[in-house]
C-alpha cells in the first residue's frame, strides 16, 4: 500500500485512480473541477484542497493532465509549482501525454529537487484506463521504473521501458502518428472500395487477416456498421477524440522540426484531422476522419 | 486431380504451379522464358510450346502476370487470345494483380465466349505462395468460386469472395495501398524517434503490442537489425519490390480517379515510392521507402 | 477568309467561334445542344445537321470538347468518326484538354488519312476567348503550326510551339497542375494570414509584388473580397470549375505515372479538389478550394 | 542623417548596413564574426565592442539575425539583454525572419522599456539587399512606421505595412510558404513535361506568360539552363538557402498549429525540402529542391 497524490481526474485520470483505489492503495486526490474530485471520494479517495495540499505526505505523485503548458505549470510554477513541495523520498509519474522538451526540463528540474521522476505516457483510451490494461511508454532511469512497477501494473498490462527522460513521450507520438496515418489511409481504402460497390465489412475482413491489417481494420473500424462496438457505429461518439489525435500530431510535427526529420505522411494527416475539426467533428471520435472522403458516412 | 494450364511462372506463379504439382494435379506449363518452364518441368509439369497449347485440354486455367496488358493480351488478342481456345466447361482463375477496369473487360470477354472466370489476386509474397499460405482476394460468382476452391486451397490459407468480377482487384488495391501508406508512416516514426535517440528495436517492440501495431512492425520491420528475417536485415534485398508496389499505389490512384475518389495518403505514399525508386532503389523491397527519411540506414 | 468547321460550343468554344466570325471567315458549326448551334447561328454561323456535315467542305476543322472520350469518338468513332470524311487539303486543330496519349494517337489516325493536325489547347479561360487574347498552346509540326497561325491569331494573343503531337497537351497539364496547387497554396496562406488577425486585401497586396505573386494573388484571388471582380467575390460563381481543375490534375496524374514520375504536391491538390468537389463545391470556380482551410469563406 | 546601431551583418546585413551608409547615416555595427564588422568598417561604419556599445547613443536600432532565439536573446537575456540600454527616444526595427510570437513578445517588452518597436521582415534576397530594392513587411503602429520609413527606403523599394506586432512575421511566412510551394510544384511541372519529351526553356516560357506564372517562372527558374542568371544555371549556388526555406515552413507550420490551421501543401513542402537537406543539398538554393523529382538535373 502506497499514499499516492493523484492529481488529473479526466477521463483517463478517473478510471487509473479507480483501479489504484481498488489495489488498496491510499490516494489523495486533486482536480480543477470539483465534480471530478466528488466523484474520487466516492470511489474512496480524499480530497485535497490544492495539488499542493495533495502531495505534501505522498510517496508517489501521478498526474495525468491534458498538455505541456499544464504539466509545466503544474511542477514548475513559481509560486504554485509542486516540485519543492514533493517529499525527497517520493517517486513522481507523469502520465499525460505532452511534448518531448517539456519532459525532459521537468525532469531535469525535479532531479535538482533531488526527485526521482518518469515520463509515463500511456496507450488503450478510457477502456484500456478502466480495464486497467494501459500500455506505459516510460523514459526515464530503468531504476526509477523498477519503483514505479509495482503502481503501474495496477492500472496497466505493459510497461516499456523506452530511454531516459523524455523518450516515453517520444515513443508515444511515434506510435500514435503512426496510429492516425493507418486510420485515415484505412478510411481512404474502405472509401475507395465502397465506391467501387464493395461491401466495407466484407472488404475490412479480408484486410484484417491480411497485410494491412492494423488496430483501425481490427478494433475501432472507421466505417459505420462493421463493428458493432466501434465508436463508427454509434455517431463516431465516444473513443479518441479527433482533437486529442490533432494535439499530438502535432506535438510529433513540433519532434520532427526539432531534430529536422521529415514526416510527409503524419504530417499530411495531422492536416487531415485539422480539417475534419473545422468541419466540426473536432469532439467525435478520430476515425470520424473518414468523412473527409467518403459520401454519406 | 484436374488438368490445369498455368501460365506464368514468375516469382509468384512458380511456386504456385509446384504446390499444384504436389497436391497431385497435371500441369502444363507454359512462360516467355524458357528457364521458368524447365524449372516447373522438373517440379512435375509439363510444357506446353505456346499458351494455347497450354490451354486445350484444360479443366483449369490459371493465369499469373505482371500487368494489366499482359493479361489483355493473353486472352483478348485478336489473333493469339485464349478465350476461343479454351474448352467450354473450363474453369479460368486469374491471380494477376491488375486494373479493376481490365478485370471486368477480360470477364466479360470470357462470358461471352460461355466462360466461367473469376479475378482472383493474392496476397502473402513470394513466401506465402511458397509455403501455400496465400490469401486469396476473389471477385466473381459465387457458384464459379466454388467451382475454384478446390484448386485454391492448394495454393493458399484463407479465401475472402468479396464481390462481382473486378472486385478482387479493387479489395487488394484498397489492401495494398493500406499497406504501402502503413510501411512508409512506420518508417517515419522509426526515423523520427531514433533521431530523437530512441532504439529502434525498442521502439517497434512497444509499437508492435500498441495501437500502431501492423504488418510493417511485426513481419516486415523497415529498420535494419529490427527483425533478422525481415528484407531490412539483409540489405532490403527479397520481399515485395519497391517498383511493384508504386505498380499497385498507381492502380490504385486510377481506381479512385474512375469513381471521383480522394485518397490523399495513398497518392502522398505513390509519390514516395516513386521518388525512391527515382534514388535507384526501384528493385530493393518496398520497406526501403525508409531511406527517404532516415539517415544512415 | 477560311472556311471552318467548328465542333463543340460551349462556354470556351461558342466565343471561340464568334471571334473567328467577326474576323470574317465563314463558319460551319456544329453541337450536341441545340441551343448552342442557335446561339452560334445568330452570330453569324451556317448549322450544321452533324459534325460529319460540318466538315465536308471545310479547310479547317476545329473542335472544343470537354474530354478524351469525346475527342477519340468525334474523330475516330468506326461508324462516325470524322477523319474519311475531312478534304485531304484541309487542317486539323483540336482545342480540347484531353489526355496527351489520346491526342498522339488520334493525330497518328489523321496522318494515316492524310491529315495534318495539331494540338493547340487554351490557357485564358472564358474571359481570354470572349476578348480573344487566349494562349494556345501547341502539339505537332512546325509547319502545320505555321498554317495554323493565321486562324489562331483570331482566337489568342499568344502562341506557343512546344513540341510534337501530344506536347501541347503535355504542356497544358504541366500548367494546370502548377495553377492547382498555387491557387490553393495561397488560399492556406490568406486563411494562415486571417487567422493571425491579418487583412486579406493587405495580404494578397504585399504578396501580389513579392517572390510569391502568381495570377491567384494577382487576377483570381480565392478570398471574398479582395478582387472585386474575382470569382471569390461574387460566391465563387462563374471562372474555371473545380470539378475541371479536378479533371486537368487526373491528367497530370495520369501523365506522371505514365512515365514514372514524382507529383507530389500535384496529387495531394489533386485530392484538395476531389474533396472539395465531395463537399459540393464542383460547380464552383476552383479558387472555392480555400473552404477546405479557411473559416467563414 | 541618423546615428544607426546595426546588429547582424551577415549575407543580409552587410549589404543592408552599406547602404545605409552610402544614404549619409552613421553606422555603429556589431557582428559576432569579427571579419563581418570588419568588412562594414571598411565600407563606412564605425565597430562597437558589444551589442550594448553598438546601441548606447543611437537613435535607430536595426537588428537582422539568423532565427527567434538570436532575436529573443539580444534583446531580452537577462544580463546582455538591449532593452535597458536603448535610448529612450530610440525606435528598433528588427528585420529578422522570426516566429511571430517570438516578435510579439520581444515588442511588448520593448515598450515597457518605452521603446517604439516594429518587425520588418524583407523580402528580396542578398542580390535585392544590395541593390536597395528590399520589401519590407512591417508589423507595428503606424506612427512607429512612419518614423522608421525615411531609414527602410534606403535599403529597399516597398514597404506595407500589414498589421499590429508580429504581423510582420505572419505575412512573411504566408508568402514564404506559398514561395516554398510554388517553387516545389514549378519544378515538378518542369520534371513532368521533360519527361514526355518537352524542352524545358520553351515550357517554362509558355508557363511563364500563363495562368502558372510566378517568380519561379520568370526569375529563379529551378531547372538548369533555363534562366542564365538563376542558382539553377550555376549548379544551384547563391540564392536563398534550402535549408532557410526549410526553416520558414517550420514557422509557418508553428504558426498553423498555435491557431489550428491547416496548411497541407505548406507542410507537405516542409518536407520536401527536409528531404532535400537530407540528400545533402541543404546549402544550395532553395530551387533544388527540384532534385528530388527529376533524373538528371
Amino acid at each position: 500500500m502506497s499514499r499516492i497524490a493523484f492529481i488529473g481526474l479526466g477521463n483517463m485520470g478517473a478510471p487509473m485512480a479507480a483501479n489504484l483505489l481498488k489495489a488498496g492503495h491510499a490516494l489523495r486526490v486533486f482536480d480543477l473541477t470539483p465534480a471530478a474530485v466528488d466523484a474520487a471520494v466516492v470511489a474512496g479517495g480524499v480530497a485535497a484542497t490544492s495539488a499542493i495540499d495533495a502531495v505534501v505526505d505522498a510517496d508517489i505523485v501521478i498526474s495525468m493532465l491534458p498538455a505541456s503548458r499544464h504539466v509545466e505549470g503544474l511542477y514548475l510554477d513559481a509560486s504554485s509549482g509542486l516540485l519543492p513541495h514533493i517529499p525527497a523520498h517520493a517517486l513522481v509519474i507523469d502520465c499525460s501525454t505532452i511534448a518531448p522538451a517539456t519532459a525532459r526540463k521537468v525532469a531535469e528540474a525535479a532531479a535538482k529537487h533531488g526527485l526521482a521522476m518518469i515520463d509515463a505516457p500511456v496507450s488503450g483510451g478510457t477502456a484500456g484506463a478502466a480495464a486497467g490494461t494501459l500500455t506505459f511508454i516510460v523514459g526515464g532511469e530503468a531504476t526509477t521504473l523498477e519503483r514505479a512497477r509495482p503502481i503501474l501494473v495496477n492500472m496497466g498490462k505493459n510497461i516499456f521501458h523506452v530511454g531516459s527522460s523524455g523518450a516515453g513521450q517520444v515513443a508515444k507520438l511515434c506510435n500514435n502518428m503512426a496510429l492516425g496515418v493507418i486510420m485515415a489511409v484505412t478510411g481512404e481504402a474502405l472509401a475507395l472500395g465502397v465506391s467501387h460497390g464493395l461491401d466495407a465489412k466484407v472488404l475490412s475482413q479480408m484486410m484484417a487477416v491480411s497485410t494491412a491489417r492494423s488496430w483501425a481494420t481490427e478494433v475501432c473500424n472507421p466505417w459505420p456498421g462493421v463493428l458493432e462496438n466501434a465508436p463508427a457505429s454509434r455517431g463516431y461518439t465516444g473513443g479518441f477524440g479527433n482533437d486529442l489525435m490533432l494535439k499530438d500530431l502535432g506535438l510529433a510535427a513540433e519532434a520532427a522540426m526539432s531534430v529536422g526529420a521529415s514526416i510527409p505522411l503524419g504530417e499530411l494527416a495531422r492536416n487531415l484531422y485539422a480539417m475534419n475539426s473545422r468541419a466540426g467533428h473536432g469532439g467525435l471520435d478520430f476515425s470520424s476522419v473518414v468523412k473527409l472522403v467518403a459520401k454519406d458516412v
